[in-house]
């Protein structure tokens, strides 16, 4: 085997405090926008360059978390090409609004390292950031994976483990510049439920059911170039502990916002991503469900026009959400779970 | 359920008059025009730049099945998300032509109303309108569809059947402003078989097939935003009338126009859609044939280099199409038979 | 059988020195280079306008093998709709960069016939060339195909098997006007490896597997425009040699090459295509591994910042490629192997 070839990093190759540059930077093109609606059905009016224009974008943006997954993407083959799991994110925050043309370069610092007691793996703590081709930032947050030690006899790093704020703060979310909601209109949105018409505590069933096929999945993470191999790979799945190729989070992350439009219309833009776990892993032919419960309705400083709703939205499989299905009383998640995603929406507000 | 989220109009809620903004305006991209090639594998040469160009277009328009689609898609939500059947389409006619950065709005009027001596559905008729940017009309056409009653008690509305002409009168086609014909290049354009070439009565059979996989139909659908479940839950398929997942008509619509490719390569431009009837589901693993007879010769007034043909053609499921299979003696259709469409295209025309 | 419809041609219909201008010009777009990524799964640095520039590109370019692909795609209707097989490539030069908004329009001429043994069949040999919408030349390349005799009596014509020279030589290899090499960013091309750090017959396991759709290669066949149509109709394939829809060959090309990323990160144009064999069909559920073994190391005259690797890049269905499978020592080919492609990438040299 060549010394050529990149096998991914092991928990040896991570030291705390080190800048990693990502490799193929992207340009984000009117094309990837075309494969993100044929891949996830996503009906948000702000991909509309009208719609857009008329709250105050230049033109459509490039949605939220497409930029996620591409900024994700980048830094695959450097942190979690061979992870074994995903463990979580948290503080995330969109920065500057990407846009058709813009390129995204991502770099990534280790702020954690903790073996774990098995003395085999180790936990990698990065915060991830995706810049543009002017150097604005687009998109930071944290995550931490689960890898494996090259050599179970190699002594342990010092453990440190970052605290990481459960939410983004209401003061620290950005509104695009620009932004101004007189002309919001809610017939080309889709609903006319704002701000004001939500409260805490309250879950909404997003209804409709989405069957996921192989090539579907494998599309959409060639599309990000997260080339890590348990999902694209089913001649070694077939040995592998669940037979199937696993779908990348992120593709499920983006079905159930895009589910999320069939009651929160008007979430025209994710401000934050507070926090997010993949219970349990998908395959191909799962038919996936969404929920949401809002967590908390916040006011955006200097904006009454705008306010931001902190969201749980939760992704099943082949389980209807109409009851809601999340956690047991032993804090344990209904085995139907996928996903349980924390993060903060901007929505119009009527004064 | 939360009361946020929508579930599709009932019979009751359509009254004779009203007139309908839908959602989610739609920028059409060289993105959606990759999809679409990749989707259906069509080869009308104005999909070049150049062609379309020496032809008097400013540059390669959107496809006009596509426009079609696209408009259609806007529909669903409040039309037909939760229709039993779409019945059929009539007097369709293309305007503007669109091009990719246009932005597509759509509205709807229901034009009749009329329940079903069951009691328990009706059926509603509905002039929809795809307009862009600048409140050009890109296309217009009516179509009808079967839908519940929400309480089967609910007294009848008055019953309103409007009067659909069986086709578009050859003086209201619209050959788009600036069209030119000297230049046309039959070898780069596929064919020299022009208007001429053809007689009314002549049958061709397109001869080619395409097998149909669930992503393609479902990459389709959500590209045009069409959110109608029965194309994406096959969970909930499986308890249902079928058992699979129904593809949407449009991409029949679409498989069939370009196979027609074979046959009729300079059929540039659809100008009219007379009639049209999905006559049987379609499912995935389908292998899709076509066929079509030239019912009409039409001069178009003012042109002596472009005619039109008025034709029928029908898409087949698992059937060659050599023996051109349509309807049995009593007036049925043949059981391979899917989609039954009546429309006009434009054709170059040697004086 | 109406006489409109094409049926491709047979070796009857070809004779030496005939020039065919094949129909349907092709405007290359963004939405096609995003298609190839999420088909592929391509991360050369180059597909980002600003690496692209930093070397002198004025922007991304489009993958070489997109080239290809749409190139081929012209040829089919009039060259191999109905061939038997596709027998080999030579003597391919990449010429002027195409970028997305160019049209390219593609012609063969016949350059050799030999009938076969069998009398039924003959040996076709074609030199493609596709060129954009100002002339430029963006590929040639000569390939040659085994079709059918439309009458076994017809006498055959004379045999002309032109000399194809086995590689195309340093002197003649094109590198894109203004490339310029100082700026070359190793993080974000993914490799420290240059032109100077690979030698003549070391071999690179390029690790990677990739489990293909059937879906992903009809939407790259149709994406082509390439109709042949063992691709596209399971119901005709069922009853045929393999039972199956047979992948189209450039389909295997293109995943071979993105594969080769890991290991030749840094090979960032195909400047030429010296030989390809496709040595076995590809269906659906295959998973793709490849290798490749550098075959020579030249010299681009004119230049000591770029240099040019001669390679071998060998695919496999379904066999890792840690131990380099290729040919038994009997010359035959190991079964696993798909494609045999010999081809001369650059990639930045050191003084």
């Amino acid at each position: 085997m060549s010394e050529k070839t990149r096998h991914g990093n092991f928990f040896e190759d991570f030291r705390v405090g080190q800048k990693i540059a990502h490799a193929t930077p992207r340009t984000l093109t009117e094309g990837d926008v075309a494969l993100y609606t044929a891949l996830t059905g996503s009906r948000f009016a702000t991909s509309a360059d009208t719609f857009a224009h008329s709250i105050g974008f230049p033109r459509a943006p490039i949605d939220d978390l497409l930029t996620f997954n591409m900024v994700y993407g980048r830094t695959v083959p450097d942190i979690s090409l061979s992870a074994i799991a995903n463990l979580g994110y948290a503080i995330g925050r969109f920065g500057h609004p990407v846009y058709p043309g813009d390129t995204l370069s991502a770099d990534s610092t280790v702020i954690g390292l903790k073996e774990n007691s098995d003395g085999k793996t180790g936990i990698v703590y990065v915060r991830s950031c995706g810049v543009n081709q002017r150097g604005q930032i687009a998109l930071d947050y944290c995550s931490w994976f689960m890898v494996h030690k090259r050599d179970p006899a190699s002594p342990p790093p010092e453990t440190v483990v970052p605290e990481l704020p459960t939410a983004v703060a209401a003061g620290d979310l950005r509104v695009p510049t620009g932004i101004r909601i007189e002309q919001y209109d809610t017939a080309l949105s889709g609903s006319t439920d704002l701000w004001n018409d939500y409260e805490v505590g309250e879950c909404i069933d997003h209804v409709d059911g989405m069957t996921i096929e192989e090539s579907e999945h494998m599309m959409a993470t060639r599309l990000y170039q997260n080339n890590a191999r348990l999902h694209f790979n089913q001649q070694a799945a077939t040995t592998g502990r669940f037979g199937r190729r696993l779908i990348y989070g992120g593709h499920i992350l983006s079905l159930a916002r895009s589910l999320s439009f069939n009651g929160l219309a008007n979430a025209f833009s994710i401000a934050a991503i507070n926090g997010g776990r993949h219970v349990a892993p998908a395959f191909a032919s799962d038919t996936i469900y969404a929920w949401s419960e809002v967590l908390e309705q916040l006011i955006v400083p200097g904006r009454n026009d705008i306010g931001a709703l902190r969201l749980r939205t939760v992704a099943t499989r082949d389980q209807p959400c109409a009851d809601f299905p999340y956690q047991t009383a032993d804090g344990r998640y209904d085995p139907s779970v996928l996903l349980d995603f924390d993060y903060t929406v901007l929505i119009p507000r009527r004064e």
